[in-house]
């Protein structure tokens, strides 16, 4: 069924595909950035803007200058250098926000209900990953069941994406024509992707996945690392 | 079990005496208030300020610019005026900040997480309302589930008067030494209380169901209104 959605789109290559598959089902009434320290907010908020003038979708930036100035992460411009190799690995824990995913959420749902949204789309995805806690399913079901709860049904949150890998979320952008040269993904935020932080990493895979031609810029094109096994529990 | 834990304290009675009933239990290594752009904060805030210097507690106002700006609601600057009457009243729908203790929950956990507390203490109770999605136990036992998945049962939420009603929290701050006339809950924000609106007549009633002397000037005193029956589902 169609509903009036707010859309979260950070400017990465997933959450750009969930705006523009949006438009598709839904009347997309709002899109929303946040603006939180991150180190490559100046890289991926000028695409997500970019995006939503393209398709005439309302954007807003919201500031949260509280997790700038108080949390913990090396996601954040206050925080240590990004480390590189496969997200999966130990090291990428320190790029976790505490509860990101939940402040959003709960930001996007406020503001949905204020503008008589329905809905709220984020663009969560099979591949996501054990060390965030927070991209994790049960928080996601969690979450959704939680603002359902706190805004009497009149918000649900929509994960589109859920059953799809990040190749998968790829080869649907390619069919509504996004173009991924306008999306950025590289957590260090520097003037081309690095090639080698988790995110980049990732984000070669999903295009080698798709089996589409990677149109990013990268510093360094060293080979992919091997994907690590599953862990119980993802 | 003692822990380390955050609490949320607003400037009004109930989440003043959760501060002070906190710090019997536990390490209490912050406190949190909100400016969210509403008409009494200017009057709350300074309250809540005061305790966490008396006792101690390391106090940090965290300011939602965008609820100010974007959302819809009677309690902020931006919205219509404060109705009078009992809370249950219609009327008192319209003072519903959306998804309020969602987003404040969420980024408290967020925070709590950031400086290693296990704990985020909020005062919800149980006269809270029905008027008032989030404030629901439903709601609360939700968000706190969706917290804990966001974590990886790193931060609970703690309810400790989850069933006491207002007077009776009224009779533990008493308890506990707290001076009432150094709390705010008249959502009007004016010099004095009205006495009238629904969260003052609700002040009104938790003193005299205590058997306390209310320290409150009001700028009205006229005769509390009746008690709605209570609803179904609440």
């Amino acid at each position: 069924m169609a509903m009036r959605v707010v859309v979260l789109v950070s400017g990465g290559m997933d959450s750009v595909v969930a705006l523009y598959a949006a438009r598709e089902r839904h009347e997309v009434v709002g899109a929303l950035s946040f603006w939180y320290g991150a180190k490559h907010h100046p890289k991926e908020l000028p695409f997500a803007a970019w995006h939503c003038e393209r398709l005439g979708v309302p954007h807003r930036v919201i500031t949260l200058e509280f997790v700038a100035a108080l949390f913990r992460s090396d996601l954040l411009e206050s925080g240590g250098p990004i480390p590189d190799g496969h997200y999966e690995e130990q090291t990428m824990k320190r790029t976790v926000v505490p509860f990101r995913n939940g402040i959003l959420l709960s930001v996007a749902a406020g503001y949905a209900e204020s503008i008589a949204a329905q809905g709220v789309v984020i663009a969560a995805h099979a591949g996501d990953h054990a060390i965030y806690p927070d991209c994790r399913k049960d928080f996601m079901r969690a979450m959704a069941g939680a603002i359902r709860a706190g805004t009497y049904g009149r918000v649900e949150v929509l994960r589109p994406f859920l059953r799809l890998t990040k190749g998968q979320i790829a080869a649907r952008g390619r069919e509504l024509g996004v173009d991924f040269a306008r999306t950025w993904s590289c957590y260090k935020g520097g003037d081309a992707h690095c090639g080698t932080c988790g995110t980049c990493v990732e984000r070669r895979e999903a295009f080698r996945e798709a089996g589409l031609p990677d149109p990013t810029s990268y510093a360094s094109a060293a080979p992919l690392p091997p994907r690590p096994p599953p862990k119980p529990g993802q």
